[in-house]
Parts: structure tokens; C-alpha cells; sequence
């Protein structure tokens, strides 16, 4: 029976699914990422060292735990991102690996929570994350958003818009009000969309000691927004001064710019996004689906200069995830993709016989040969059948052996001449079609 | 630190994985096989439905356990195999699917076994299976050899026999002999090449009450094999007469002549092979690598007439596995396999100074909408360090932007002027290049 939080996808679903992961893949790959995939499991105290997570993993245990090799396993939980791991194997293969490491991952995680709404406990992540020894040029934090949306461009799903703030923003913001404790506001203000400005407000003052018109500032400045460079004056405008603030603003500038030149409209700078996690230092990132922005981000991602090190080695890095199942659920869940087929299969070889086999499969492989996927009918059954077999499936031609060969197109009942050793589909039907409902 | 028994790969040997599961997945769907893929967990019941695996299980346990919602949790396990959790699925959905089923499955799977060299905790299959209503057509059993024939012919990789067997001929025989215990004399026979032929009689004689005659009649037909249809008349001429016997040895040299015209030598009839998982019924698989048979096998499969049923009404199928990692584990181990370079970048666009990134963002961009794989240097460092970041990597172009633009191959030195608009490299170095060492 189906398990709470586990999605399963049907094979049309499944064929969407694959065609998006094709089309991430190809574009991840057009930026010179690499492909990476790391080991399911990792060492509790990996995936807990980055904190806030403890109550999400699932840990493994041996179903016969007398065994004594079991207790290693015992310390073993499912990784619940692919940016921690990443992390872990970066440090541990560092001699091996060439810097700037451009690395994507495309990867199942398990999150131990209970199941609501779009969100999973097993779930579909496809990652991409730079990272270098010491240092990490500003410029890949402006790559980001290029490669999301040239992959978003690419999909039959209604427009993106990556929303991008800065932390360093924030944090100098702050502290050039006067507040001394910069993750407690940070915090407090991020829950800006779930409780309203009242409430942060009130929260502000306190747990993080803000005066009214301190707890005033930080709401002017979460309000603030833009899709070009003018979010930069507005800051200015509320009258705080300080070097974190300043390299912040330019740092998000220059995301903003980059991203309007690539593609207008695709980037906005949104003052108020934080991002839950800790380990992020400058740039954070988040997308919106337009149509679906009630469900939340389906992207998130950020800079972090802390997550990795081997001794004083550092190993800053910058990356963002797309939530594909998630991305995929909410689609799903309004019926919004549509596949021409269910099946790979593009030609159904009928059969007249079931002596007759041998010819039909030979006529099979040379379709194949050329790139054409083919199935012989299951079984000798009347040609109205067999024509049934294809329909029900979508796939749109039923070649009929003889002398000689046809190939009918069982949308329109055309039904013309064909060698196997030349015969060629529209370019459309050699694959399903994937497209927007 | 790396964890015993969960293997990962550096970037150059994951693209030939990549590459690898790319011509499985073509060649699966090229016979009409679609895809799926099952959440990671099964109930604890569904697993141990199949007997002889409960120590191979890993269960989940939430790392707070005082959560009242991880009790069911605590149900679930990782599954073991991909054939067990499809035929859950298929019982689960059969109403939404049509059949005959045509499923391919490639993921990752889990044994909490003690690691051996060539065997893994996690590990990757791809796996095809038919499923069917009431009866499955056995056409089916002589396509699995056809599939993976074409799946090997496309790789790199030495050549491979696959060995064929039928339990009905181990079953028939027996019986005809006049053993009653039939499974105990498989389970014992299976054991011939761990054990040698005197253990396997010396047993027989012990559990299964056999006499000394029956138990050499036994080790008899375990010695019989052939890539033509010959084996037939050999178990003929030990005098055994069974009908199952008759149905058994029918099947098989169907699906040693049909593999014989479509690739000769693909496929061995090798009458000792059984494979140890009870839910076998019919044709069993097993795949022997040239150069590598000491390893074992690394596909595994057969037909299964009882694993599944909704009611009355049973699904019956035949499927074969690949152990993707188990494969690529002994090459990689045995360095036998090569990749032109190790990211997918095919241009490294030159940067002269920081200021003029813009101008190299947009020529890369210009070959990356041609499908180019294109980075831009990291750093505005000395041209020769902006090669050697290319040539570090296998990447085999430089581009230098200019009036006009140049690009380089670094592995000739050859520099000729380019149009970002048109130009083309060579289709042999779009993509990465993997060959046999």
C-alpha cells in the first residue's frame, strides 16, 4: 500500500519525470558541472554537525542486530540533502579533485517528518555547487541563477522567478542599527510570511533587544525589492551605514545585473528571504512558480564559507537545489503536464501468426538498429487487437509485415509502403512529448 | 571517512557510469521497456514475503523515537532487490497499468551484509521485467538474453556469455529420476562450484535421499551445456523421461535458438545453474564476463510465475538484472576502462582581464544554445595558467575572445579564428569519450 510521504509516479508521470531530469541534466552539464552522486548514508555525526536538523534523519539498523558487525551501521542515518554530503566528500577526496570543483548531483534524501502538503519524507533534489581551496570568486554567486533559469527555460512549466538576498546585507543592516545578536533578528524576521509584520515586530523587541524603531528599520528593510538595481538606493535611503552592508549591496548588485542582462525579469532582489540553515554567508536563493507561489520555494541555495575545511584548508562554496519531486507533485497535483505516450515504444510489429514471430522480430531489430523503439505485438491476436495494444499505450504506428511491409499511423489510418531498413518517423513521434497542459 | 561496503566515484569514473546507464537506458527503451522508479523503503512484510533475506535487511529508525509518529517507521526497511518492490507495485496499481508490462528499473539498493570484495551494501541494478495478467506468453523469456546482448554489444567492455538453465529441466529430471525433494537436490546441485561434484553427491545421498546412482545422475545433467540446441539430446541419452522434463528442455532451446540467430555465442545453455532465491519457477539468467568469470555473475534473473496476485488473479513475469556497480567495480578495479576528460566542459573561453567577463559570459552562452558545453576561466589569470586549467581537466578547447575570435586545441596547439555563432567542434569531442584501456 502507498506510504505516507513516499510518492510513486506512474509511467506517463515517470516519462515526464525522466524528460525533466534530462533536461536539468543537459543544462547542468552546458555550465561544465560534473556529475557526482555520494553513498546514501553517511555518519550521524556528519549530518549532524551543521545543526538544526537532528529530529529530520533515519537512521539505519540491522534487522538481526546480534550480528557484531552491526554496530557500525548503527551509527549510520540517510542523508537528508545532497550539500552536506557533497561537503564530506569534497574534504575527504580533496587530493584527488581538480579546483574550482563544479559539481552536480541528482539524488533521492530522506527526511524523517511527518508528511504534509508538497512536502516529502523521500524526495528527488538536483544540486549544483562550486567550490574552491581558500577562496571562491564573487562571480560564481552570479552563475547560479543563469543556470536555473536557462533550466526552467526549458521546461514546459509556467515562468520562474529566482528571488536572491544577501545576508551580509542583512547582518550589516543590522548591525549598523545597533543590534548586537544578527541571527536571532535574521531568524525572527524570516518568519515575516508565516506570522506577519506585527508579530516580528513584537518578536524583535523581544528576544533580540530592539527598540520599536529598530524592530520599524528591519521590517523597512525585508519590504524592500526589485528586479533591477534600484533596491540598492531604497536600502540607502533608510540611513544606515556599514562595511558588511555595503559589501553586501554590491555583492547582490552584481547577482541582479548579471541575471537582467542573461534574462530580464528572471531575478528579483527580495530583502526579506533568509533561508533556515545555518551555513549560508552571503548570497541565498529561492524560486517562485508563478501560479503556484502559495506553495512555496521550489528552489533553495546559497553561498557558504564555512561548511568545509581539512586542517586551515577551507573550502568555500556556493550552489543551489531544485526540488524536483516537489516541483513535480505540485504539477502533478494540478494535472499541468500532459506525455503523448506511456511507453517509450514508438512502432507495435503486428503479428499474423504466431510462426510468423521470427519475421516480425527481425523487421523489430532493424528499427531498432536505427534508434527506433519497437515492440512485436504480445500475441497473434485479430489485427484489431493489436492496433488496440499500440492505441491504448499512445504509440502511434503499427507496421504490418508483408510483401510488402506497410506502416500505419493509427491517428490518422494512413497506411503506406515501408522498408525497416530506411523507414523513418516524424522526429516528433520518435520520442513522447512532454508539454504543458 | 570512506565507509566499507558503500562505494563512491571520482567525477571521471562517474561519467563513465553516466555513460553506461545512458546505453542501458536507450537499449531498454529501444525494446519498449518504461521506466519506474520505487520509493526506497517497503514495509517490513513485504520484504521478508520471499524468505532466505531477513539478514540482508536494513530498517529505518528515526533518530527521536519519542516521536509517536516514527512508530510506523519502524516498519519500514530499504529494499534489497527491485524485483520485490515492483511486483508490490504492480499488485498496488494494477488497475491503472496496462499488460502486458513492460518495466524497466535502474536505483540503488541495500544489503546489510558484511562486505566481500566485489559485493557491496549499496549498490546500483538496472533491471527489466514483463509482467502480464493470468498467464505470460514465454516469447518473453527468450527477449531478456536479446536485451542484454544489445545492452553489452553497446559497451566497452569484454565480452559476455550468458548462461542459461530452466527449473523445470532441473525439476523434471529429479522427478523422473524419482527424487522427491526437489528443491533440497537444487539447493544442493547449486552448490557444485563452491563445494565440488563429491561434497555435492555426498550430500545428495545425505539430505535429499538420493542413492548413489540418482546423486551421479544429477552431478550428469549439471555437467551438460551448449550454445546450440545439442544439450537437449544429451539429457535425452541419461534416459530420464518426465512431461516437466519434456516442457523444461522445449523452453530452453527456445531460448538458446532464438538468442542463436540474433547473436551467436551470446547465450550458453549450462545446465548447473539455478540461482538461489526461491521465486524462480522457469528460465534462469546468469551472465559470465570474458577474463572476469572468477567474479561471478553480474546479471542475475528468470521467470517467476508466483510472486505476485491480487485475489485469484496472479501477475506472472520474467526479468533479468544488471549489477551495475558489481560491473563497473571490477573494471574500474581492473583499470579497464578510460574517459577522454573528466568534466563535461568540451570549451574553457579565455578571460583577458576581470572586467571583460561580460564579453566571455556572452560567447559562452552563444555555444552552450548550441548544445556546446562551455565554462568561462575562473580567474583572469596568465593565458598559460587559463590552458592548464583546461588541460588538467581533458578539456580539448580554448577559446580566446578577440577581433576576431580564436580558438585553440590545446592538444594540437592548432588556433584558428571562430564565430561563436557557428562554430563547431568536432563531434567526437562534444562529449566525453569512454573506451576499453
Amino acid at each position: 500500500m502507498p506510504i505516507s510521504g513516499f510518492p510513486e509516479w506512474l509511467p506517463p508521470q515517470r516519462i515526464i519525470e525522466q524528460q525533466v531530469l534530462d533536461k536539468i541534466r543537459s543544462t547542468f552539464e552546458l555550465y561544465g558541472y560534473s556529475s557526482l552522486e555520494t553513498r546514501a548514508v553517511e555518519p550521524l555525526d556528519t549530518l549532524l554537525s551543521k545543526g538544526e536538523t537532528s529530529k529530520e534523519v533515519y537512521l539505519l539498523r540491522r534487522l538481526q542486530e546480534d550480528d557484531p558487525s552491526a554496530k557500525q551501521d548503527d551509527q549510520l542515518g540517510l542523508h537528508f540533502d545532497l550539500t552536506v554530503p557533497f561537503a564530506r566528500f569534497v574534504t575527504e577526496n580533496n587530493g584527488k579533485l581538480q579546483f574550482p570543483f563544479k559539481r552536480y548531483q541528482i539524488q533521492k534524501v530522506w527526511r524523517g517528518e511527518r508528511p504534509q502538503e508538497g512536502r516529502y519524507r523521500e524526495f528527488l533534489q538536483a544540486d549544483i555547487d562550486v567550490v574552491n581551496r581558500d577562496t571562491l570568486p564573487f562571480h560564481f554567486d552570479t552563475e547560479m541563477p543563469l543556470v536555473i533559469g536557462d533550466v526552467f527555460k526549458s521546461l514546459p512549466i509556467p515562468d520562474a522567478t529566482i528571488l536572491v538576498n544577501n545576508r551580509k546585507v542583512c547582518e550589516g543592516f543590522y548591525r549598523g542599527l545597533g543590534l548586537e545578536d544578527t541571527a536571532q533578528v535574521l531568524r525572527t524576521v524570516d518568519k515575516l510570511d508565516k506570522i506577519g509584520p506585527e508579530k516580528v515586530a513584537a518578536a524583535l523587541v523581544e528576544t533580540a533587544g530592539a527598540t520599536d524603531a529598530q524592530a520599524a528599520a528591519c521590517l523597512a528593510l525585508a519590504e524592500i525589492s526589485s528586479t533591477d538595481g534600484s533596491f540598492a538606493d531604497r536600502v540607502r535611503a533608510l540611513g544606515v551605514s556599514d562595511p558588511l552592508l555595503d559589501e553586501g549591496l554590491g555583492e547582490l548588485l552584481q547577482v541582479v545585473e548579471t541575471a537582467a542582462e542573461h534574462a530580464p525579469g528572471l531575478v528579483r532582489a527580495e530583502l526579506k528571504i533568509a533561508r533556515g540553515l545555518d551555513y549560508y554567508t552571503g548570497t541565498v536563493y529561492e524560486t517562485m512558480l508563478q501560479g503556484y507561489e502559495r506553495f512555496g520555494s521550489i528552489t533553495s541555495g546559497g553561498r557558504y564559507d564555512n561548511l568545509a575545511s581539512v586542517g586551515n584548508t577551507r573550502f568555500p562554496g556556493v550552489g543551489i537545489s531544485i526540488g524536483v519531486s516537489r516541483l513535480l507533485g505540485l504539477l502533478f497535483g494540478h494535472d499541468a503536464l500532459a506525455v503523448s505516450r506511456s511507453v517509450p515504444t514508438c512502432v507495435v510489429i503486428a503479428l499474423a501468426a504466431e510462426d510468423k514471430r521470427a519475421e516480425s522480430e527481425r523487421i523489430a531489430s532493424a528499427l531498432r538498429r536505427r534508434g527506433i523503439a519497437t515492440e512485436v505485438a504480445p500475441t497473434a491476436a485479430k489485427f484489431g487487437k493489436q492496433i488496440q495494444y499500440a492505441d491504448r499505450r499512445g504509440i502511434p504506428f503499427v507496421w504490418f509485415p508483408g510483401e510488402p511491409d506497410t506502416v500505419k499511423d493509427i491517428r490518422s489510418g494512413e497506411q503506406v509502403e515501408a522498408d525497416a531498413a530506411t523507414w523513418q518517423p516524424p522526429a516528433v513521434d520518435l520520442h513522447p512529448n512532454v508539454s504543458a497542459r
